[in-house]
């Protein structure tokens, strides 16, 4: 597998506090990503050449975030192809209702695999890229094994007051 | 004026029953336009190539139609300074909701005037393009008056009965 | 060009938070704009007398920002023919979305070029009278042409750890 | 009482399939009506001399019937002291809920009193518009409690097999 | 006319901060009302009570203002003929949009007149209530102008500065 | 266990074409049922009636079904101590999206168990109906048992094609 | 009855800030249940196990809360013949409407008894699942009335000033 | 790479008509896929069967169809570690919003990549899973690029009228 498989991409620097908990999953499970900001909107030169490169780079998988009209996923994809996973960025106004509608409703063509708005999604983003890439990797699959495991543990049998019921 | 200042660009051949009250509407007003179909997803090439030389095709304004997660004004917006307006194509699923919200929640710093959905909201980015147009062009400003003129004065002071009460 | 070719009108005070950002946008291209409260529901006669006087008054753009059932951007239009681009402001109970839907819904006949909710939309309303005031103000579209490229530059090629992940 | 004591206005030919319903229930009801198109849009002079004028000609309630972004009834209301009764009209996209927004979410300072979208808005716009009316009538307060008598008695106790099930 | 005019009621105690908004409305009219609790669901007795003896017991027009499955306004205009406006309050998960849509969407025959959610619908139903009982009142009609014309005198020209932009 | 343990209610002979499948189903589980139209709005003596009577009546649970500002089932559940199970009826404009919310969103203190839009709710409400009853059932818990045995095993392995791809 | 015949179960640890309501006001009613974390996603082992084991292990109902793409009612409901009643929590972008839908919209053929987002849901499915219980409890059937009837008579007459108007 | 890789799954016989589109693509790319029909509410054990002997069966890649509360493709993604595509088939009252919004909002931890609603979004699961297999198929890879060339190079020009203008 190549050294950086992943490349999480983002609209903004402000997609970064949604975004990091994707690096974080991908580096909880020993995968490489690097991470770009590429605005489709402000940089496109920049968006055309990332996508256009993306398989010669040696990216097997691409996480894109974006938040309200959310283009950077859909373009992305239709200059690629490699997967591609939208994660819609929570928005200000329409809490990325609007993010999720112009990530997931691509027309029929070019797919996109979309997350749940917000962190959720992201850390989602890179369990999915990981599924994906351990379908070549022997390892990777016995790593996101045991991370489901840990996972499954991990959950209670009980619940605990931890404050007071509002 | 350009002879054919305005270009109106739809994301594929299914747009053209929505976008073609834009072309009505500017033939209407003798206003001259190219009809393309630039699917920003099915061929980004195209996208880039139209939006980066749309100025210097000789265009003034650009009215670009599509549905669903509707990439293509913001993309277009994102190439070139001219002044493009948006226009949601209603969609199967979602009446058009989805189309609207991936045109018009462009984040700050590249603009989409965005119309109604769907019939109104072509005819509406031809009137928006004419209002444009007419800055620079004293003729034209005259037949938009009348045009407005004329639309004002068909209205009918009461209605009538053209089919059963429903 | 006229001193002031941009009025910036707004439904009442509360929404100078939002269009402020609007005015800082012309100051920073260098465009002159009029600020001015005209609520289409409390002052309709001041409404009247601005939208019929605007074109004679020298304006060539007229940005228009209003909150819930949002009645001044499409009234304005309904009384001029100048280019009219609606900014939804933000409501309190429904984060806006009655906003954009009362100015974006027109029926065709009388355009509202529609940008997004709140702040984004405000300096997209600028940056579109811009870009409409440039196609006949060749220096104006030098500045134009600039910002956008310094907006471009700006963005960063990687994203830094500003906060702690939430 | 006025000979006609309601206005119906509405903002197209094509409202009235809905608004003819308000008409009707007044008709049952005894209650003189003029029934007029108004086009807050593409008749705004019209508007203005129908609102400012619509006390002193002697009507005594508004109902106002408009679709998608319906600024019908909230101007009219920001012209007259008057009661002013909004209906939805559905709309083809968004089947009245642009409407109902546009109507409904008045800024504080002048109301209009919304009905459902579509005919039930109609009709009750109608029933709401003689309750008003019977506060100064006894004759048609005694007329409005037979029209709801005979509404309750109307309803029967079991239900009946109309049509297959779907 | 009445002493007391206007009663207004609410589904809870918690309704009185957007209530008290109606209450203070007719305050400064000189509209006389009394406000109750009247809670559909848990006191559904009092409401029987309450909504059968209103005509009788001199009030003119009835505000009532609920939240989440707001069955309040509706069923207390099913048994009373008197005018009644509703006030959607503002819900805490879906912000009064559930309000909204089991206040207006009312079936054809029993009506109710629906202001906009929260403090706005409570001002309005206030000021409707008052256009409804200034048709009898001369008075109070006078009253309501003035009321309406210091509105529009205290509206800005232009807007000033109050808080660094957001 | 009573002969007729369950009572379907509904607000007009127009729900009935979707109630009529909890009819169908109770049918099919041995389950009497009493079906009637009980009219919030229209009819409420009669819902007061029903309501109060409904435990001494012998009925054990209560389906109630309504469309749009759908009050029935809630202010059923307000004067009954009996479980209450609510089907929001398909309305006209808003696809029963109002009839969701305004039978879910009951206040805390008043519940209303509620099923999906449509036949599939009315369907579940029988069935959710059948669940209680046979909680002091045997023979019926035996029923409903083979009911959703039979079900499953309806659920044929592989598609087939019905119809052309759509 | 068994000595604890409700079983609450929900998705995740911080959902029992919400579902601590039901348990509270199980506890006020003197019925008990047990309390589990049950996470359809993380531990669908726990699930089936649960699920099918419910009725055996004593329960009677099962209350079932969850958020987002909330499949934990659903799927309990699948696996077991006990009633089951959903609790949609509110979730952090979209505020519970897609817990709602999630929970509510089941296909025809295993019902979930939806209860209203948040807080008043949890409430009220505890109140349901005892409207079921005293079917069969004459002694809970009495103090269920009286829990009813405590909660009418805390309904004050008038409402008074607790805050300051907002 | 595996003789069926791929496994279409689908909620019940009325999902076949959309995903039979997911099917059509994967035959145009030389894909082989099973297609069978797994109720995660009718038939929760073939789900658990299933989904935790999809890896063992050889299958790379879920595509997971349903809709309404659509929970087989979270409830697969649990439990097992392939990658998982959901599509949102639309349903009758809500037009697949549930259906997407029941599938995307998963929780952190168990990811399902989402398409869009109804065919498009079947289309496209499809292609993404073929850009998935490819990953690791140089020859499926050619196929998948061979594909997306002719989709490209079918965008006629220019649109053409192929009905009248409506």
């Amino acid at each position: 597998m190549s050294e950086t498989p992943v490349a999480i991409i983002m609209g903004s620097q402000s997609d970064w506090a949604t975004m990091k908990h994707a690096a974080l999953t991908l580096d909880a499970l020993g995968i490489g990503h690097a991470d770009r900001i590429v605005s489709a909107h402000r940089t496109p030169d920049r968006l055309v050449d990332f996508a256009k490169s993306a398989r010669d780079a040696g990216f097997k998988v691409i996480i894109a975030g974006a938040g309200g009209a959310a283009h950077l996923p859909g373009m992305t994809a239709s200059m690629t192809p490699l997967p591609v996973f939208g994660v819609p960025v929570e928005s200000k106004a329409l809490s990325g209702k609007d993010s999720l509608l112009s990530i997931v409703q691509m027309p029929g063509g070019i797919p996109v695999g979309t997350l749940a708005i917000g962190k959720p999604g992201a850390i989602n983003a890179a369990l999915l890229a990981a599924a994906v890439l351990a379908l070549g990797d022997a390892e990777l699959a016995a790593r996101l094994d045991a991370y489901r495991a840990r996972q499954t543990d991990a959950v209670a049998l009980e619940p605990v007051d931890e404050e007071p019921a509002k």
